[in-house]
């Protein structure tokens, strides 16, 4: 019921929710599926959908540029095409990209977070729990296909996939680095990166923010499989095929016998963290911290 | 006292519960210990027992052809022999092999789960229940000389024991497979793997049924570690030499400090887990798939 | 609250809390900091302590000789000493070490736990139980140089910090050995090993008492880096550069994130622990074995 609310609430924002978009207007460069003629993609402005119902996957391309930043609205976009998919019985899988070169995701978009008011810190964090409720707990099988640098947030997002595929790139670094951003991992975050790597690996990459290059990244635990840049896709599509080979209710089962325990922690005090991070993130320091990090942000882009 | 009353309620299934049985009747390809020479073997008709009481320890060797599946007949065997040895002061520890071909455990035994009443299903899952307490909690030192395949249940039983030597041969892989055939490992078999390899090892694991072949089993820390065929039994003897050496009853206090609260969570919810258990079984789609599982088995054996 | 009530208690037993000494009077084999000339020391009788208070960072070098057995007194040094430091606002971290040849800490001191009375024995507990809680939980970054054997209640004080530097040399092993000597690790020390080790390593660590050498302490991550011996403090020294460069405040949040749960199971038993201690370590089999332990050790000596 918290999820239906949360996406009633989320989608006023959105103009338009879901609008099908014709497949060649988007620059892919790998096809979604075989050979990649005549595929209907559809999608919202953010989230570019390429599904093949045949194969019983969509591939879902990330585009808010530059950096894939998890604004609301691109928060919520993720969420409805994640529903989509989940309602249509044609699809038993994901495999989750980006379309913005170099980076998969930079994180949380600090924007939302700086120079608003109590009332929207609160929707935005509810939106960000809704994500990696949503993901972390999905009936479908989901894999992520990560080509690109994928920060805080956005390393949530991979860490809540049921598989990760990295690209070779040494630019490719991958962590939770909010310490070096002087603002702090919430629980959750933390205990998807325990049940990932450990508790020890946990414990010195959260306090250092380390970002993992490829070959560390498969060392820790942190990805499950690194791949020249231009096979990314094909390698999660191949190693798809191994998840929709085995009978769907049982794999969904024993999804939520893993992962149950650690979503109910922050079902249980969902309004708590919400508080939390407000009251944090509205403190003068950290909102100067913020503004003079932003402004650092804009003077390199000029 | 549930320990009590359980094994009470399956003794009553057993005709000859522990009979003595001559030695050499039994075909032993590696002696339990020394010479082996005048050992005087007893047991059960499934359950061979080689005792070497001076050496302080007994091999427990699984005869339940074909494949060892875990009849509620054959489970009820292993406990009265654990319970035996662990009731006599001269053992300190057990050596658990087959005496099955190329086989350790196919796991439970799915005659068990199909076409009965709830009430055999109930009484069924108590004893797999009471088998994986009564191992996972003996002050016995338990170690696996895993000698064959070793699935589901089979795997749970091993990884119950305090360390495993499996066989270098890549037929021999193990694991638990239960989604393989639609079915659900749970809650305490998760909670054993994930205490064994970890959390996100065992979520994959699980997810995908994953049987491990030596190599990969050593990898991930499903065993402990693998030696050649012929030597699987003389590497666990070696290996029980140090577990031997320490003060018995620090270790027991020790290894109950450390599998004491897992072991809870069972002990907590066990009625409602054999509830869970008996409605999910006796679903009609779970029992057409295991009936269909079946006769696909019967086919190939003729 | 209990912290302070803690403290107060064991600096009554405490003649000369913590006195000036001059630096050159130490036998020091690596400068604290830089060039070394003119750094003031001081400490207490049994610790060290070298303020680099320019870097923010001091050097404690434990010197309770021979084998820098914990005893009261001395665990009170080493809980002042760290006090003493948190309260200066110029030191942000600690490299902790030895000043005793060849050994780190030999752990806790069997004359506390020997033919004394239960209220020295709850005296005694109560003040391990603190440091503990104090090094664990400090919001300095605590590195340990690790120059020699490091064992039972030594090892817990480097499995308190932050990261671990060991000296790479065969002898040095380092472990939870307590059941070699007949007692049992307490679930709080357990808990500390496995969120360093994971739970299936601490496992047998603790039931067969293993004392790791520097490459296996490496591969199970008791340790995070091995260096030449001539190094460790050097190597502590730059990994603490790294630490350092973190915003403080997000830094020990996320420390705190990591572990309070592990300290706050301590805290809400820390009575009952106290009395589990006096009553197990007040049987007489136990004081016994410790006679025994202790007679051989002093004729080893002669």
């Amino acid at each position: 019921m918290a999820l239906a609310v949360g996406i009633r609430g989320l989608t006023r924002s959105l103009l338009r929710p879901w609008v099908r978009v014709p497949g060649p207007a988007r620059g892919r460069t790998e096809p979604a599926a075989g050979g990649g003629d005549g595929v209907r993609c559809f999608g919202s402005p953010r989230v570019l959908v390429e599904p093949d119902p045949a194969a019983g996957f969509a591939v879902m391309k990330m585009r808010n540029p530059p950096v894939n930043s998890l604004s609301l609205e691109f928060l919520t976009e993720l969420l409805i095409s994640l529903e989509k998919l989940e309602s249509d019985k044609a699809f038993h899988a994901i495999i989750l990209t980006s379309d913005c070169p170099g980076i998969f995701s930079a994180g949380l978009d600090l924007m939302e977070m700086c120079g608003r008011d109590p009332t929207h810190y609160a929707e935005y964090w509810k939106a960000v729990q809704e994500l990696w409720l949503r993901f972390y707990l999905s009936h479908l099988v989901v894999i992520s296909a990560i080509n690109g640098v994928n920060a805080a947030g956005g390393c949530l997002l991979a860490l809540s996939c049921d598989y990760r595929v990295l690209a070779d790139n040494p630019k490719y670094a991958m962590g939770l680095n909010e310490t070096l951003l002087g603002i702090i991992a919430p629980f959750w975050f933390k205990d998807t990166l325990v049940n990932t790597v450990g508790h020890r690996t946990a414990e010195r990459a959260l306090q250092l923010g380390l970002l993992f290059p490829p070959a560390e990244a498969l060392q820790v635990g942190m990805v499950d499989k690194v791949v020249p840049e231009d096979q990314v896709l094909s390698a999660a599509r191949s190693e798809l095929a191994q998840w929709l080979a085995i009978p769907g209710h049982a794999r969904q089962l024993t999804k939520s016998l893993m992962r149950k325990p650690t979503a109910d922690r922050l079902l249980k005090e969902r309004d708590a963290d919400i508080q939390n991070f407000v009251r944090f993130i509205s403190r003068d320091a950290i909102q100067k911290a913020l503004r003079v990090y932003l402004e650092k942000l804009k003077q390199k882009k000029t």
